[in-house]
């Protein structure tokens, strides 16, 4: 294990962190915010360490998968310590484990929070608070690719364990290259979000901050209704950018920057993704129809939360707990199948079910008519034997920790439908689950143990499961 | 497909289903129950069903593993049907989707009931509803492959697609002589339980009745309190019981026939079974000791329901819905895990959660030292790869029945946790779940359509789902 340049990478991420902190900062500076004198401390902290530590230049730039994986999930923890500092010493959160965990739940893009009250937050707190969201959405370390000049080889390795799928798609041959143009799209479709809100009539401040959550599919809000209280043109806008926020980003690259509309169209996970919404969408209004004066209404909400789940993004604006069983057990299904690869949304991938349904039918196949041999195919093209295993693996692997997180929380206070659904709603990133955790509620109610079992999920879900585990398993730091 | 060979055994099986009746029957008359008359009707017109239908001699003797699995499952829709008459027709269950539920519970052996009093049952029908416990613990064609001269090279593909497990054990090359000693070391343990039970002071009757579904892991009781208002001593029987019902029966080849005990002592499936069994009895008799007098009550409680579960029996002594979140959680791992492979229990089966848990180290340690390559071991033996891939379609499979129920379940009235658990409980062949179907409950509240559901996992569980979904897959009925 190459300990050096792990360490150097480290100490570029904490440079970045200032920088951005300097935004929550400045916000102080304008609104008067004491708030403003924890940024700037973090701030100055993050500076002089990163400074010093610069000067020990790696050793060497020898760098596998393996650091790869150990560096994107140090950053991951260094990001969500670092970025809980000023929530802890502005006291607006006054217990570590609580300000930790609203800080993993921001910058993974889950949005369960542990506060009741997110309305007494003063204007910087709240910013940073959704602002991780932004930069979790896409990861730090793809934007620290994006503008780095950084050279050799482990740009890829970065990426790859950084970014959501069962296959990282290059879009171009240069990682950097990819990197910028994905940063690009977010940027864009995030201005695009935040002027439409301001022309429906929301403030820019919170049309801002709003447009980070939805964009990052995280979920924090600055109301407690979540986004309950506002207007039917506001709730509709962002349940189409909840969508796009959980889309495969090829979509966007095929259709602004490639130039291929007839392609971006034919994209068979998008397709599948924006049928499973719509679908689901239609059977929750119809099961929920009786609780509206009409069904446009109910379809109203019902596709709200539909994409608010299924992007993993996590806003209401509706207790959908009250809903009938059917309703609330489609929304945990679709919370599990989660959005598309290569978004920055949470969950399983919808192109990872797409592929073991196929795998399945065709295993099915082959037990009655053993001499037909038929391959998952995605994209047009065929899934290779190496990505099916590692998608199956990833499956063992995700069960396994739902059901060991699932035993520890169950030691706490509460009830099966809770506890389940808040393991699953914390390692698919999405948020709010069902009972006491369910979306009027909180998880400020939990252990400190079941905070760190959560927050565990929330970044082993956010990063696909292998950095964390790689890291923390004992066999990464043997030597053979 | 050879659709004149899958009918010859179809009426075969009728007349087996016809000599089974006249165990019933015969008690009917010793208690002059009127019942009687419903099981002499049914049996008269299985033989005359039979003989009629045993004339058609197969066309030819082409038989494929596809063949196989088809006549599995229909063998099992029809002694599902057919069993289910005599209930009907004695009116002891009026509603015929009831007995049908009933009926597949039992052979199922799942134990899941939809009689909300158990007690007021005649003695023939109680002795009828545990019996199809026994048969369908080992399996109805297994016995026929034991007693039938049947030649051919079907043999093997009926035993493979009723027995449980990943791999099937011929315990000895031929297959006939497997299934004698199968059938050899079943009776021979139910016989042993049956005279403990006796020794301890039970009716012979109970004894008897409740053997078989103690050895066939089902769960039908006698009494509305299940095993609770038993002794001790026999409470300890039923524990010892139930651990051996759901044990690999190669152990006992090994032990009882082979004469060799070395090896028994280390079939790493046992081992790991019981080791299962004994850690998660400790776990909840320490989570509910505040509920008893002393610890020693507090674990033979615990290990009971554990053994219950674990073996997916489905006993109860003590309701323990009402136990803490951690215990209930627990059991439905548990649950989940199953007995072992080769055994009368249901359940994921433990040797292909061994084997799946060790692929996953691997696949971590290939990601970390790319240069290492192994493989998952299991008593002794490399696992092939042929063999991982199934189990592994087996998972996705059992998840997607396991979702696609629950979601058919959640229009009925009940909760997220009931629904759940009653698809876990009925899939698994376990029988009690959480909520309105824990262990003081029943099932008959569901709709038909949930019943009818509940039946096809039960059925689809039992065989291992293949043979359920190929019946139900167009592709089987295609040509190529």
């Amino acid at each position: 294990m190459n300990f050096s340049i792990i360490r150097y990478i480290l100490f570029r991420v904490l440079e970045f962190v200032a920088l951005f902190l300097s935004l929550p900062c400045l916000l102080a500076v304008i609104y008067h915010e004491k708030a403003g004198f924890a940024f700037a401390a973090v701030m100055a902290v993050c500076i002089v360490v990163a400074e010093i530590g610069k000067q020990f230049k790696p050793k060497s730039n020898v760098f596998y998968a393996r650091e790869g994986f150990v560096t994107v999930s140090l950053t991951w923890i260094l990001l969500s310590v670092v970025g809980a500092l000023p929530f802890y010493i502005s006291r607006e959160i006054p217990c570590f484990v609580d300000a930790l965990y609203e800080t993993v739940s921001g910058f993974t893009t889950t949005g369960a929070t542990i506060l009741s009250d997110v309305e007494h937050l003063s204007k910087s707190v709240q910013f940073w608070r959704l602002f991780t969201h932004w930069i979790g959405g896409m990861g730090m370390l793809v934007f620290i690719i994006a503008v780095l000049p950084l050279s050799g080889g482990y740009n890829m390795h970065l990426m790859r364990a950084e970014s959501p799928g069962p296959s990282v798609g290059k879009l171009v041959p240069r990682v950097q290259a990819t990197a910028k143009i994905l940063y690009g799209i977010y940027i864009g479709i995030t201005l695009l979000q935040i002027i439409l809100l301001i022309a429906a009539g929301m403030s820019v401040y919170d049309s801002v901050v709003l447009s980070f959550s939805t964009m990052g599919t995280g979920g924090f809000g600055v109301l407690n209704s979540s986004i309950g209280s506002y207007s039917i043109v506001v709730q509709v806008i962002f349940t189409v950018f909840m969508i796009l926020g959980g889309m495969n980003f090829n979509v966007y690259y095929l259709l602004l920057v490639a130039r291929k509309p007839k392609e971006a169209l034919k994209h068979e996970e998008a397709r599948t993704y924006l049928m499973l919404i719509l679908i689901s969408s239609a059977l929750i209004a119809w099961n929920i129809r009786g609780y509206y004066p009409n069904f446009a209404l109910a379809f109203k909400d019902a596709a709200f939360q539909v994409a608010s789940i299924g992007s993993s993004t996590g806003f209401s604006t509706t207790n959908f707990d009250l809903w009938p069983s059917f309703s609330k057990a489609l929304l945990i299904v679709v919370m599990a199948i989660g959005a598309c690869a290569g978004s920055t949304g949470g969950g399983f991938k919808v192109s990872r079910v797409m592929i073991l349904w196929q795998d399945m039918k065709n295993e099915l196949l082959r037990v009655v008519h053993p001499q037909i041999v038929k391959k998952p195919h995605l994209e047009g093209r065929a899934v290779e034997d190496e990505t099916l295993r590692s998608i199956q693996s990833y499956l063992m692997i995700y069960l396994l920790i739902c059901v060991i997180s699932f035993l520890i929380l169950s030691v706490d206070k509460y009830d099966f439908t809770t506890n389940l659904t808040a393991v699953m709603a914390n390692i698919n990133n999405t948020g709010p689950g069902l009972g006491a955790v369910g979306p009027v509620c909180n998880y400020g109610g939990y252990s400190a143990l079941s905070k760190l079992v959560l927050m565990f999920d929330m970044i082993t879900g956010r990063l696909e499961l292998l950095p964390m585990l790689i890291l923390f398993s004992p066999k990464t730091w043997k030597k053979f």
